[in-house]
């Protein structure tokens, strides 16, 4: 068995979210056909991130065992062939050794989220944007922001779903950058909540539209209460961007 | 009548084109639709540019005239309301004098042709990019580009349905950008023969490829025949960017 790593982007409209589920078509199950229409073979796809139904990525990492030896290069251009219909595109194969696990392995995750602040509705970004023709402020957006870089509980930031053992996590970067009409949150930590990212922005978006004031992120942090916390920002605007492993610092 | 100038923005995908043709639905048919249903007025929406089929707008220019005095926001907004199901967006509506026309006025137009080289295929740009894997020399474009700068007879760079009384056009721009695995060809001038740019780029293609050696593109221009060309790049690589009007500087 050789393992091979597949870093992939994806349109996330059309499907479930990356986990498979009986409720529709999961990039996970795409993936996992498209390889076995590639080589026959049925294998399990891991990926860094589970995204939800919606979200976009531009850098999602997976891997996959094959017991057949096949060159990288033909593993990325057979699942694009087989991939060809669906909005998921494999950006490169490499062989990695068996130690390699996409998720368990991953040393940080980085994801943004993108608002587009200007009166007319997206034309070209329509479901990969979150579209506030009402204007932000950024700046207030990105001073709130700061409280929440570190070492903290994340509970108000944590959806009712999540499955992690602690709300304990550390943020490494929490960026507001505004470019024009356009604002864009980027985050990194070694790993999320369920809904962390979204709240984060949902929440730092009732500063910018000034309904709270900037200190409001702070005790919302404080009061580790979801209840307390802003509303869970659209899946449309998230992009899982990049995934660092302790082996990339090594090559 | 009051005139109104509208800045638009359209995925050309869905659409035959600018036109008003019996084969299809048109951008203008589209956005006539939409003046109908906002104020029960029968318009002729006049464009700066007719693109054709699959090609994209960030920047096409149109005017209308009608009876009833709006204001431009309202007009904007009631728009792009009832062009939600369309991939047809108004940027931003302007008052203007009855002497402007968004096509006889314009001084100058601004086209980008995109080019994506990578490996993979495209995901978020499917349809609003040409995809070329093999990759381009970019440079060997860039300096061939340099023949077709100037006041010139493009015959060779001429669609057989062009329907200009002259082949000669001054071409005042003509720039190859490489960004990473993106090409991007940006054109500028007064007006273009019907299919000009794609057909430059189709010829820039074939030195960036190394199937033609880079004098190929002054000698094609000399040859004064469509045949000699390149062929057509398809159109879905095209976005007619921006319109210059002599009353823009006087603002």
């Amino acid at each position: 068995m050789l393992r091979y790593r597949l870093d992939l982007e994806y349109d996330g409209r059309p499907y479930v979210g990356w986990q498979r589920q009986d409720n529709g078509v999961s990039i996970q199950e795409v993936l996992e056909r498209a390889v076995f229409s590639f080589c026959g073979e049925t294998v399990v796809v891991f990926g860094a991130g589970r995204t939800d139904s919606g979200v976009h990525a531009l850098g999602q990492v997976a891997h996959i065992d094959l017991a057949k030896t096949v060159a990288p290069e033909t593993v990325t251009n057979a699942l694009n062939y087989f991939l060809r219909h669906d909005s998921v595109v494999v950006l490169r194969t490499t062989l990695v050794d068996g130690e390699f696990h996409a998720r368990f392995s991953a040393v940080w995750r980085r994801y943004e989220y993108r608002i587009l602040t200007r009166r007319a509705p997206p034309t070209f970004e329509r479901g990969r944007v979150w579209h506030l023709p009402g204007g932000l402020n950024a700046a207030a957006m990105s001073r709130a922001a700061k409280a929440l870089v570190g070492r903290h509980d994340f509970t108000s930031f944590r959806s009712a779903n999540c499955q992690a053992a602690s709300p304990i996590k550390t943020l490494d970067e929490l960026r507001v950058i505004r470019d024009g009409d356009r604002i864009t949150v980027h985050a990194k930590a070694r790993s999320f909540l369920h809904n962390q990212v979204r709240i984060m922005v949902g929440s730092l978006k009732r500063v910018g539209d000034g309904s709270w004031p900037e200190h409001a992120i702070r005790e919302m942090l404080a009061a580790r209460d979801r209840t307390k916390g802003g509303p869970t920002a659209p899946a449309e605007g998230l992009f899982f961007v990049a995934v660092g492993y302790a082996s990339d610092d090594a090559r």
